[in-house]
């Protein structure tokens, strides 16, 4: 996927507000915080990703509906897309909130991801939010729908660690991450596995487990860690 | 306010779906319920209501948003429009529930009214759905507006069921309900009111109780449940 930029928001008050924590306000009294534009991108998110799940999915039940979008717009989810466009630099909060790295938390990330949602919604209307949400979330289903092996009945999505640094690698590089075996040892009963992951070349992470597919996955959230989109 | 007839849906199969509780597909094996619609339905209740309330009342909190939302879009309100729009006969149930009186069940009137909102956005767009919405809840705001004494920090707004026989009088017969005293007796310390209620010159409650306002609310209630409009 292309790195969606975020959805242009013209009036730079209105992007302002949508950037601003409540602690900010405290210290400039009459600034207003994002909390109203995270209500009103919390219920256009809902919306249209229930409408993108609705269409996508025709043979799936209100419930199987239900759980996915959960899943899609919850907090870490959110505060994940939050990472990977980049708003926490810009993100207003009170001095110490900052110099406790407020701009991480996943709960504030997330908030900012709606509010920036709710402020583009009133100053573009409707289908430029459609559009956005759209490139954001169509790829996080379309890897979620190639790691379906057809045969479990109820699929429960994860944006694992995995596909996070992949969308990440392709957004940033256009290539993929690269895991390779670097040893494996021990007995047949108890074998240990290590796996690099590599970016463009450069060694991003390196993790260890009993089996390939958790030593790539620590490989995996290593490297995520040291890029700064998990904590 | 007019009645508000229903979003007219011109797909019929979609409007019998809208319309077909999941019982009635039991009997009817690869009958479509309403359960699909009704998830998009209730996102698209909950964003345009959202929409709304954030437009309407700029200031106030997200939280007092949310609130006034839930108070809008919770199920007793649901099922109450669904009654005021006449849904209940048209809902297919299996042959026991039917027997049961499912029609008149909030939890299902209130999944019809999301899941025919559903429909209606298939059907005719987003714009065509928007308008339903804010004749039904418009009117719903603006009494609650006038009721408010400008006193109480924190509105709440409530359906009351005054409220609620005014807004099928004026829908029905573009008329106000009368409320008449027609007994007040005991001593002043314990003084009793009797209040009968009239739409179009016709008695369809009476009440007592030891206010005014409370003998009036007990004829309202008991005017709905004449008219089926509560239980």
């Amino acid at each position: 996927m292309n790195h969606p930029d975020l959805p242009p928001i013209r009036d730079p008050q209105l992007k302002l507000e949508a950037l601003t924590h409540r602690s900010y306000c405290n210290e400039h009294p009459g600034t207003p915080s994002y909390d109203r534009l995270e209500f009103l991108g919390d219920a256009v998110l809902g919306f249209v990703v229930g409408r993108i799940l609705f269409e996508r999915y025709p043979h799936f039940t209100e419930a199987e509906l239900t759980r996915l979008r959960s899943q899609l717009v919850n907090q870490n989810q959110l505060a994940y897309l939050a990472r990977f466009l980049d708003i926490a630099p810009e993100i207003r909060l009170s001095q110490s909130l900052a110099r406790e790295d407020g701009q991480s938390s996943p709960s504030i990330l997330s908030d900012v991801f709606e509010s920036l949602l709710g402020a583009a919604l009133l100053d573009g209307g409707l289908p430029a939010v459609e559009n956005f949400i759209a490139e954001l979330f169509v790829p996080i289903l379309e890897q979620w729908e190639k790691s379906q092996d057809g045969r479990s009945p109820k699929p429960v999505p994860t944006m694992d660690v995995k596909s996070m640094l992949q969308q990440w690698s392709l957004a940033k590089t256009k290539q993929l991450p690269e895991y390779e075996l670097i040893d494996a040892s021990g007995p047949p009963h108890a074998r240990e596995f290590t796996f690099t992951v590599k970016v463009t070349g450069k060694i991003h992470g390196q993790g260890s487990g009993p089996s390939k597919q958790i030593a790539t996955k620590q490989a995996a959230l290593e490297a995520l860690k040291g890029l700064g989109l998990l904590q």
